[in-house]
């Protein structure tokens, strides 16, 4: 009766394939060359600023998620489609970036990981009579715990250093903002690449490759949705350097891709509500800045989350839905 | 097919009469009469404390969320009762109370008044199968994100003077409360006044008449619930200059008219149910005002909603429901 | 046509018999000789602690929140099995622990009390959906409330001195923690007594009597929850204080008991399940800690509220249900 999938059956190279899809599916992607590229974009980026734990983290987080899928005999054309893996890389991606480097971080790192699978498998039971998914809320959720945790566990060594960890008083506000193209592109790329905790542009480059080769409008809202956020958070007035780092773009990049190519087909409309959606996560991912920063951690794609609920709650039809992304309805 | 209204069919006056039953709708009224004399209100207590910013701001968020409504092509007859436009005038009240008179100001104010039209539909949406309504909570979730983000963001700057920012650890308590009649009357319309962020006993008395015009419950028990939950939180001791403003009764007042006037029909049994309410209400408003303390925002009518979904969920049948308040059931 | 129970039918055994069962309940059992084991241990353990005010505050709320559910004509199978009283059990070990000991205090009991019965009746509404229970989050959610409350208003005086408020910035890290094999035995069993606020590890003795005259499973289930969740903490550098007070195993214990023994029927595959579940709890519960540390509350039961949720959520079938929990379903 059963026809679960088992994971001796998809065999190494079917495992590499899902591992793949999985990094893909943090930006909507069911394609592993995409996932490759997402990858490689994580490995340059983690080495370049001398944080290489972040990129093994990210392929330990990947791998156990993914595993527990089918361990747990989940549903079988999920996995295949990689939706096992996306919150598992995020949580391995971010675990290095926050905590220093003990036996006690990688035993974490992999019990969150797991933890992700069936979150999103509960999370998912309970949203889907709203119509909605509950996208990267899993990773969010569960790291969210164990970054609170660290804050008095000796075993889970705060590292302050982080970016991410935007201080929402120090407001370094400059007009000279715009001044130099070439770093203007930077900031952009920067916006794209922080979807994986990385601050490289050569990283954000690589992803949108990624995108591209997987989707053109999923690439070209990736684009439009860190240019219009990076935009208007510099009009808007927040720390200059926290826009330099893309701390203002990552949320609204998965916004974009979700609402413009994911949920809704491309067209005008569609467009519209995805600029709305984009200029909505600017200021949620401000607020949660400021909310967070008692707390000492970080927003993570918790406004992307949030934001795309309350632009899909409403269930408007501006069009049948996009028939290629089955796995997402 | 469709049948739905378009903004150019009301007609002008149809479109300040859907304008005024908006303003209505804060206190569960339908009745344009109610709401002109809400706006009258509103424009005397905003002129009076120096702060106009703060009637035109309501002015515009009820145009432009009614105006969504319409855009959004979302059910027609709730827009005709004005429930499209009561978040948006209560945006519209706390964004110039809360925030510097810039232009970026007014443009938050109308995206976040667009906003809650159909972040009110996806929460009404979600709600729907618990036998609830989200209230005022569009309004309060859409402007605490902005409230937060101003305190990131220099083109949204923060006004500090506010005295709905109560600071939980100023403590005046003062026996000397009960010795003037005149001051008690004046608190206790002011308590009113406060659903619409405005500190004026005369407000509080067009509020009151507004109601009475429309609804003998429902003026009945503001009434009732302002001087309940003054009274309560005198007894348990807050400080005395929070009471004065009003700042423990706005949220009783709404918690009172939703219990005993528009989701269970007057009777002794819903008396019974709504005095309970408000009590709940004091200590909850309380709680939020301690817990939203750390982050610099107020609790809007959060603790309105709160304790009437608390008060709801369960779905008690105390006598049929009130059959002519359709549009909230 | 109604076939509600009244509270005169029941009689004064059949009350006395509903309210132990009551107690009982807390850790998931029916059975009024289990509560009274329980409600001995909570006046031991109340007394040698100078605080008899607990003990007395337990039998206060556990008439008060049994008494609503008669009065509210709740379904009576559930008052039946005591499922009316053991949120207010809870509610009234708490209040007199973190608050002074005025008459405000004691109303304010009561009243938290007799809401929890109506918040778990309507969150049961919300949740039965998702094929998940309130368990103790009335108690927590409205404990909460008031605990908040208590902050800002002079009639509830805050006690400080707690243990329960968690100061998660202090964390003396001892190696010394297992040279006494009978200090880990009390802590142990003080990890059991701390699921009714209470620090005695006599009392955690009677509980596990309770327990196993009830269900040798469950009382299994306690023993291993308090000493996986006592090793875990330990090895993960919390406070050693805080793990020599149970603070991070009462949590523990009732996540044990409902994933190992009420919701899943034992066996290897729940056993690993509820294993899991202890430890995420550990994590959750120094996240809370650390979460609740700027509001000055405590986290009560709720890292157990939601690792079970997030347990139970994804719907797994192990095997059949249990069957003689039929309350719980």
């Amino acid at each position: 009766m059963t026809t679960q999938t088992k994971i001796f059956d998809v065999g190494i190279f079917g495992f590499i394939k899902i591992l793949l899809r999985g990094a893909a599916q943090v930006m909507f992607q069911c394609n592993a060359w995409c996932g490759l590229l997402f990858i490689v974009g994580i490995f340059w980026g983690a080495y370049l600023s001398g944080m290489p734990s972040v990129a093994w983290g990210a392929l330990l987080g990947l791998m156990v998620s993914t595993a527990t899928g089918f361990i747990l005999n989940l549903q079988d054309e999920e996995g295949a489609e990689g939706l096992w893996g996306f919150n598992g890389v995020l949580v391995g991606c971010a675990f290095p970036t926050f905590m220093g480097n003990t036996v006690w971080m990688w035993l974490a790192l992999a019990l969150c990981a797991a933890l992700t699978t069936w979150v999103r498998s509960g999370l998912n039971n309970m949203m889907r009579g709203w119509g909605i998914n509950s996208f990267t809320f899993p990773f969010v959720l569960c790291t969210w715990a164990f970054l609170l945790a660290s804050h008095t566990m000796h075993s889970l060594p705060v590292l302050h250093s982080s970016s991410h960890l935007v201080d929402t008083l120090h407001r370094v506000h400059s007009h000279m903002f715009l001044t130099d193209a070439w770093g203007v592109i930077k900031v952009w790329l920067r916006g794209i690449s922080q979807v994986f905790l990385i601050d490289s542009w050569v990283t954000g480059l690589l992803f949108f490759v990624g995108l591209f080769i997987s989707s053109r409008w999923a690439a070209l809202w990736a684009v439009v949705g860190s240019a219009l956020s990076m935009g208007t958070a510099w009009v808007m007035g927040v720390s200059v350097e926290h826009i330099h780092e893309g701390l203002y773009s990552f949320s609204a990049v998965l916004t974009a891709i979700a609402l413009a190519s994911v949920f809704y087909r491309p067209s005008w409309r569609s467009a519209a509500w995805a600029l709305l959606g984009v200029l909505v996560t600017v200021f949620v991912q401000a607020a949660m800045n400021v909310w967070m920063q008692p707390f000492g951690i970080a927003t993570l794609t918790a406004p992307f989350c949030v934001v795309t609920w309350l632009f899909l709650l409403p269930m408007f039809k501006f069009d049948e839905h996009h028939p290629d992304h089955t796995s997402w309805h």
